[in-house]
């Protein structure tokens, strides 16, 4: 038997792939690599139990294919589903991105799942599906769930699909809803932004908004260990799981102090206006972890820990380019 | 300026602009005619402030070409969106249906008001996207909404996408969840289904499922009353409600009774097993009504009263044919 991940060329995907083969698991790996690149894969590439394609699973012709082919000796029993756009901005200024990259991947998936009788997903969710609920508690029980951004609203549709899917075909499902995510590879995110910001103009750091936001940050380590822990452990048909530091979060001021500091002590760090980076950011996040805590996982590092290891990882990784 | 009505030849839709026209507004009408049909539009048909066109608004090109045309001297600033799959059952068998019908219809219409600076929207939703919360009370802001059936899942992500777009290109929003409504002319439902089977087979009226389930009802007439109720008193840039009846509704067994002695009082009636009628179906089911009671409108019917008009009225429709 072995598993499926999508968008394993992906920051997460190719994180999760070596973890799930450190473990013996068979791992098959998709995506369209798109934002994902093969270098990511280094570390996996070579492993016997592992075999990657490049499918776009937004044509599911392709996708069918795909799946069908002998990839090892072993049937896929179960999906882990990251395949996604990660990039929000690029999103809001053309929906269609998230409408194909982030939604009608899932909505493949389940049909195919239909299809080849497959009837497990692990779904790589996110926080963005709260939307702005303000200073309130984010348990993963909370409403109304009226995301800002495209992102968001399609993580919720698939969400929704995959809770539909349960009903009639599926077997069980995980939801898991990311924080936000640091660690290597990093292919986008805040401290790659600042990192080649600050490598470009070395005198000066500009951040968006005020740097007043503040968000909890897992590092991607302990995200993996998280979701293959409630993989393990829960035994709900759906669990469903916010996955995130078990703490307020820090400001983008203090991300942006750490690279500076890092990176290039001597530059001044100039913020700009307003509480929001842009269109679809949520300035504000009180993520609650209390699920996760009753199930028997905690993080081992908080935010601050976790920026902090990964700010000398992304320097290194960008060092070495 | 006029409001355009998608998926106007559908139960509600005609109703709708019957109503909006009623009230001196200009209106243009969309229908793919999959489900709805212009016999349906009778009574609107040759009102001289209305225009219809068939158009299929998951195939965005068409959509844009009917709503760039010259339907009138005035141009759209309003777009009502009640186009939809309103067959659950048939969602459940093949997805792609409410992907198509029920989600991209929406997707299309949220970016076509975009490109063409419309910046009001209202929604019809339905209260399939809150799943099955057993027997909490079923409030806006509940939460988590993990829908049970595709139709639900492609509404909830249809309110995903308004909320998101909101935050960038529209100016207001209203959703409405539609609880099960009934009235003429009536295309699908539990009243027509009754009527024709009994039709059918006049001794005998089967019946999915033991009877038990209690859903709330709101005549048609009062949905429209409500929806144009709320887009006059609300003036939250979001205003997201849900409309039905006071009462905690009526069972399927009452439902029943009612169509057998209208139609054929001497009728059997055979009730199935188990609490559900089909995968997909919410068997018990608490609206809450609270936050549209708080605005000021109440319905003149409650649930059994607005099932026992409409069945005299679909039973009159039947007659007719």
């Amino acid at each position: 038997m072995s598993i499926l991940i999508t968008g394993v060329a992906g920051f997460v995907g190719c994180n999760l792939a070596a973890a799930m083969l450190e473990r013996g698991e068979e791992v098959v790996g998709f995506d369209n690599l798109s934002l994902g690149s093969t270098s990511n894969l280094k570390s996996v590439r070579g492993h016997p139990k592992f075999v990657f394609d490049v499918v776009d699973l937004a044509d599911i012709a392709a996708y069918r294919r795909a799946l069908r082919a002998p990839h090892s000796r072993s049937r896929i029993t179960e999906i882990w589903h990251l395949a996604a756009s990660s990039d929000i901005p690029a999103g809001i200024a053309d929906p269609q991105v998230d409408l194909r990259d982030t939604f009608l991947t899932t909505f493949n998936t389940l049909l195919l799942m239909k299809e080849l009788s497959i009837d497990t997903i692990a779904f790589a969710s996110s926080s963005a599906v709260y939307g702005d609920l303000g200073e309130r508690d984010l348990t993963e029980d909370i409403g109304p769930l009226l995301p800002i951004s495209n992102y968001g609203a399609m993580k919720l549709a698939s969400e929704g699909a995959i809770s539909a899917a349960l009903e009639s075909h599926l077997h069980r499902a995980f939801i898991f809803r990311f924080p936000n995510v640091v660690g290597v590879p990093a292919t986008h995110g805040v401290i790659l932004d600042f990192i080649r910001k600050l490598r470009a103009t070395p005198g000066k750091l500009e951040v968006l908004g005020d740097g007043a936001q503040q968000k909890s940050y897992l590092h991607v380590d302990e995200l993996v260990d998280a979701m293959l822990f409630i993989r393990r452990r829960s035994s709900d048909k759906l669990s469903y799981y916010n996955i995130g530091a078990d703490d307020k979060g820090v400001s983008v001021r203090y991300i942006a102090e750490q690279v500076v500091e890092r990176i290039a002590p001597d530059a001044r760090i100039a913020f700009g206006q307003g509480s929001k980076g842009w269109v679809g950011d949520v300035p504000k996040f009180i993520y609650s972890t209390a699920k996760l805590s009753n199930l028997g996982w905690r993080p081992a590092l908080g935010s601050a820990q976790a920026v902090l290891k990964a700010v000398g990882e992304v320097a290194a990784q960008e060092s070495g380019k």
